[in-house]
Order: structure tokens, then sequence, then C-alpha cells
């Protein structure tokens, strides 16, 4: 952190300094720098901590009111105390999460949190002033990177995952969720689902690095792999694929690697083998994908036959049909059961609500001299999402949901070469400014 | 630990109580048990601290007296102040090691040491007084289960391990050994070779439970697989395999497993698969043994494509050559280099040694009925190693040296299913008696 400095101070019409995205990233960009390279900020560690604290000290000196809800969510609220702003979908959101996976990449998160810091100072400068509540919320423990549950703190809220569960979680140090909570002063017994700050939801954006190059419509090459193929910088998600997570146990029978014939042996390491072969052959024959990013084997000594073996399977697909159909085919080639951790369906985003951002989105594109498309309008393509999001959870939970993603050449994702050029973080951010204006101005409810 | 109960007394010609060998293992049978099944007698750890402690005190009883060295070794001396006793060549040394591999078995190790307590306290009360010093070693940190390097004590004496080099070993915690010395009291900078000592040792057996089943000749039948098959209780090692430990360094791109297409993926995992099996067909192939019983995955997350990947490679054979070439298949199979770890030659053992201990181990087998072969004399097979000892160490720095292995039914070392039944157990210690007897009795020079 480079201490207390104010990034990117300019003059505005209304109150306040107008903060810059890339110099708020700058800011943090020591905060949690883990040795081997990356970004480790896992929820309740000092470095999440730290980030918590840096948001709320920007959020108050743009006169944001900022709480912490029962579920460790942060929520910065501007004009929460408008006439109507308790009632049903009266709040316009625009946030995102500052936690990460252990040695990710910079962008997965901050990016849609400065990005909105960066567009509420904006307005806040020209004046602007919103008729409807705009509240950027930082969610809680969106990666799993600690407790291995991903999108907890909007879980939590939403009802999608139980608060004993939850707390019952434990990191890879034995330290349980609830147990981790407590240190850092929060009260695990307090968790759990919040109706009410849900039904005010009306609209909800999140504004995220792009993951991967998935086949994209609406650019200038339809079926182009990415916003970088595409050529543009902003694309609008349609959905987030069905996904899921299954375990294969694989039990062998302990035994001296220097001692014992290889017709006597029982060896679950060449089964782990078979397996990860197998599922990237599935993946390919059903048009998934299909990863095994996971492994643990027992006692792991270099001279001892394993006793067991277990690998995890990440598979998702655009079809839900395909992607058990993989799965399937992997247990079969092993002769073991695919035990079933998690499943996702398909998750689609409010196609009205990606409607009416379009216009707004164009707006900041134009200004910026886009690439346009035939049509004359700057290009603004679709794409699905692999990557699961707090706003797919909020989406599930029946909130009008939209995700806009900003362009990675490199495609790369949860690693330290993810990476949004500084032109683009701009234009993420102006985008914003523009989707507030419109959905939280005047004639919000047009 | 069944407090201090002294196992098995019965009156003798001589003094003292008769240790059972049967009984002073379940006096330890609670020491170090690990959770999921086995026993965990790691150095430097209590339950390996306590067993050292149990040694002293039971050779203390047996009038012994103990010393450890300047590398942890313990020595239990009886008659080490007889005239000559510091001459080279002149003791007899029957010992073996306590610790164990995490969740191992009940035998590797304690077998040799509880059946040369047992002798000593058989020949005790028999009346004997050796001609030359017995001593009864435990080596320390002989398993390399904590810091990595198998045979540590040993080989810190001999001068084969580097004092500075094995200090700065770190366990999985990250405690370094000298650390983990000077925790119980050691003095790691007293670490180094001592030639003295060495030279001193004239002949050295190890007994040890059997591990694996491999070939045997002088058995029922040739080349029978293992003891049981053989029809023999005991057996006499010829050699140790070569044997070595090789390292696979896969580099891959980290990435979001939900994001990246197939085809712009570089994963190391699936490198790591084609490794395992590459290795197996590669064993078979050239007659050796070869095993990955270890892996490490960066970062290791479900929903990540590595941005590594390590395995190691245990191979083993009677013929280096076939190991080599069985190890550089792996390399060529994956086109990575094979980073070799260590590497130790075949070692012989004494045949000279061998061919005097047949007599009395005899002398042993006979009295208990054991079976016979064509020409009369009880069965006495020869069979290799492929397992490590600090008697192959001892071996390598030029001691006379031999090892004789206890049938073990299942052939299962370093888990806990590995056994010796009871009455294998006692005729070990029998033939201990024996060869002490013949070679620390009057005539021993003979």
């Amino acid at each position: 952190m480079t201490g207390d400095a104010v990034a990117g101070v300019a003059p505005g019409s209304g109150s306040g300094p107008v903060l810059d995205p890339v110099a708020l990233l700058a800011e943090i960009d020591d905060v949690g720098r883990a040795a081997g390279g990356g970004w480790s900020r896992l929820v309740h560690t000092d470095a999440e901590r730290t980030l918590r604290d840096w948001f709320t000290e920007h959020a108050t000196r743009l006169g944001l009111a900022v709480e912490t809800d029962r579920n460790g969510n942060l929520w910065a609220w501007w004009g929460g105390d408008l006439p109507g702003a308790d009632g049903p979908g009266a709040v316009l959101q625009v946030g995102s999460h500052l936690d990460s996976v252990p040695a990710g990449g910079a962008y997965d998160g901050p990016l849609g949190v400065v990005s909105a810091l960066a567009a509420v100072s904006r307005l806040r400068a020209e004046g602007f002033t919103p008729h409807r509540p705009v509240v950027v919320p930082v969610f809680a423990e969106e990666e799993g990177g600690r407790f291995g549950i991903a999108c907890a703190g909007s879980r939590l809220m939403t009802g999608a995952l139980d608060p004993a569960r939850a707390g019952a979680l434990a990191d890879p140090d034995g330290v349980t969720a609830a147990d981790a909570a407590r240190r850092v002063g929060a009260d695990p017994t307090a968790w759990g689902p919040e109706p009410a700050r849900l039904a005010r939801i009306g609209e909800a954006v999140e504004l995220h690095v792009e993951q991967g190059h998935l086949p994209t419509s609406g650019g200038c090459r339809h079926g182009a792999l990415g916003l970088a193929e595409a050529g543009a910088p902003l694309g609008l998600l349609t959905e987030i694929w069905p996904h899921g997570r299954w375990r294969f146990d694989l039990v062998g029978e302990a035994n001296h690697a220097g001692t014992t014939p290889l017709d006597r042996r029982t060896d679950p390491m060449l089964v782990l083998a078979e397996g990860v072969l197998a599922a990237r052959r599935a993946a390919e024959r059903h048009g998934v994908l299909a990863t095994v990013g996971k492994v643990r084997v027992d006692p792991g000594a270099v001279n001892a036959i394993p006793s067991a073996a277990r690998f995890w399977l990440d598979a998702r697909g655009a079809d839900a049909g395909a992607v058990d159909a993989a799965v399937a085919d992997v247990a079969a080639a092993l002769g073991t059961p695919a035990v079933r951790e998690s499943w996702t369906p398909v998750t689609q985003f409010d196609t009205g609500l990606g409607a009416r951002l379009a216009a707004p989105v164009r707006v900041a594109l134009a200004a910026a001299g886009a690439p346009v498309g035939a049509d004359g309008l700057p290009l603004l393509p679709s794409l699905p999402s692999g990557a699961g999001h707090d706003a797919g959870v909020l989406a599930e939970a029946g909130v009008p949901t939209a995700m806009l993603v900003v362009r990675n050449p490199s495609g790369i994702s949860h690693a330290p070469g993810e990476h949004t050029e500084d032109g683009d973080v701009r234009l993420g951010a102006a985008a914003l400014v523009e989707i507030i204006r419109d959905r939280a101005g005047a004639g919000w409810r047009g």
C-alpha cells in the first residue's frame, strides 16, 4: 500500500475527488503479494482485512455510509436514506469482491470494486444525485480460496448456504471458518439469510475481468474466442455454464516401493494417472471443460506405494448433459464412482437488464472511440462465463442481475498473468458511470 | 506402553530376567499409533523419544552400558571394557533402529532391537560371558521419514552424509533437522564422522523383518518369491539392490479451470499422469521396480489448471543399467529431464560373514524343528533386498556386515499390514543367541 495518498484527485463541478481506478489498483498492489508470485488475499487474513479497511476508508471519504452485514459482506451506500429506499427493488447494486485465490491475479474482484468507487467519485464530482439508492457491496469469500466454498458471503445472504455447514468448513491448517471469523471479531452465530436486504436489490451489476477466452457473439467475428479476438474492450455475460466438482477415491495397498514385485501391487497412483488422462479425453469427446487441479496421495512418501489416492474433477460446459456424460465416462474408465461434491445448474443473467445496460455502456464505448460493428454501434459482444460469481448467486435468488466483463488479452485467470490494460480499466469504470447515471438517474423506472 | 512391567521374566542359571521379544514388542505397541492406522515414530518426536528411553531402561537393567554418540545413535555395550575392546575389529554389533516411516509397520526396526535385547538377556541368564564386546546400537533416523534422508545416523557416523547438509534438511513443517535436534537437547554442531568407533566394529549383524517378496535361492523351490514361498522362517541377505530417486519438474501455465479452452492449456497434470504410466511401462520393460509415491501440484486448487507439478520416481533393481534405462525411458517419454536426487550403487553384504553366520543360525533353526532341505540342513535361503539399511551404510564403509531377515508372509512393508508370526519372532531372537554365542564366544576369532 502506498499509504494514505488519495489516488488521482481531479476537480469536478460537484464535490470530492475523482478517483482513478488504475491508481486505486496501484494502491493495493503490494497487499498480499505471494512469495512465489501473484496475490494471496484469503478471507480473514491480514491481507484481506487490510483491503476491507482500505475500501471502507475510500468509501467513507466519498461520503458513502459503510456497514458490515451479518454475513461479513460490506455495503457502501449512496442515498441509502432516500424516500422509498427500503422498498422492493429500490436499490441499484454495483460491486464485486476483494478476496483472491492463493497466488491469484490482481484484477479478479478488485477490478469491480475500484471501478465502482471510481464511478461514484466521478458522478459525485459532476454533481450527479442518485434517484434511487446505489450500493457498492464487497462480498466475503467469493473465491472459496480458504474454506473451499465459493461465494460464501452471498450464498449465506440468499440462504443457499447453511450457516452451520459454512462455520464447520476448515482451512488446510484445520482452522474452521467459524473460528477464523471469531478471531477477527465477527460473530458466526449471526450468519444466515437476509431476505429483506435481498428484496431491496432491484438491479445488480458486477463488473469483472474477463476470464479465459470463451466463444463470443456480436463482435467483429462471430464465435471469436474472447473479447480480444472479438475486437471489443467490454462484453456482457449471458450465463454461467453449469459446473460441478467430483471426487474420486482410489484405494490401494500400502507397501514398500523397493521390495514389492510389480504384479503384487495395488497402486492407486496408476489409477489416478488413468483418471487424469480419461478426464481429458472425455472433455474432448463431449465438448466440455474438465480439469484435475488437486490430488491427494497418502502417505505421500517417495519410497512407498500409496495406500490411497484422491483426485478432484472440475467439469463445466454449455450443456449440462454433456458435462454429466463426461464425468460418467471417467467413472466408467476407472470402475470407480464419482462422488459429486457440488453442482450448479446453468445460471441465466437477466436479458432485460442486459438490454437496458447496453445503451449506457455504448455511450461510454463511443466516447472512448471503441470499435464499431456493421450497424455503426460500438461492439458489445455477448459471451458465457465458465466461472461462478456472486452475481450468479443473486441471479439464482431472483435478483435481476448482469455482468460486464473487461477485456483480458492473455485470458489468464486466477493466476498472476491475469491482466487488463489501463485504458480498458478506465473504460470499464466509465461504463459504470453511464450505467449508474442511467439506472439511478431521474428516469430509472423507465 | 504398558508401564514398567518386565516382559517375560524366566529364571536362568546366570543373572537377570530372560526377555521375550514378543512381549517387548507388545510393550511398545501403543507408542506412536497413528490415527489412521500404523505407527508413526519419527525422529525427535515424543514417540521416538519414548522408545529411546524405553530401550535405555531395558538395556540398563540388563547391565549394558548405554551411551549416545555425537550423531544421536544409542550404543548399549556388553563387555565394552574387555581387554583389547578398543582394537580394530574387536566388536560384534547386533542392532537396528526404532524410528518408523509415517504410518508404518510395527516390526521394521524394532524387531531387530527387541531380538538383540532378548538374545543378550537369554545369554546373561545362561551365564554366558562374551569374549569380545557385544554392542546393540539403535541408529537414529534410519527411515528418513521426517527429514528425507534415510540412514542419517549411520551415514553421519561413516562420513557418507555431510553434517551441514543434514542439519539444513527440513521436515514438512519447515523445521530443520538441526533445530529439531536442539529442541531435544542434542548438539548438531557435534555431528560428523567417527572413524575410531567404526574401526572397532569387526562384524555387524542386523536382524530385520522381511520386506516384500523378492526372489530367493536355497529354499524349497529355487526362485521362490519370498521366505514364505521358500518355506523358510529365516533368510540371509546377499545384497541391497542399486536404488535411486529422481524428480521430474513439470511447468504449466496456471489458469482458470472453467474459462480456458482445452486447446489453450499447458496443463502439467496431464504430463504427470503420462509420467506415472510411463514409469510403470518402463519398469516392466526393463525388469526393475519403479514407483511414484509422492507428487506435488501447485497451487493445488480444484478449479485451477496447475502452474507446476512435480513427481518423484523411486527406481531399483538387480541391475543398475536396467534401472538407468527405465528412468531414461520416462524422461524420453515426457521430454523432461530426470533430476537425480539420490543414487546408491549395489551394496554387497560380506559373504565370509554370511558363511560364518549360517552355522549358528541353523543351530537355532534345528532346535525349533524348522524345515530342512535335500541336504538335511535347515533351509536358510539367500535373497536380495530392495530396501536400504544402516547395515548397508556400514558395509559401504568397509565393515563386514550381514543381515538376517525374518519371514513376513504378507510381504507388506512400511505399512500397518507388515507382520511376523510370534513363533518366527522368537526364532529370530534365538538365532541371534546362537550368533552371539558363536561370534563372541571363546573361539570367535576362529
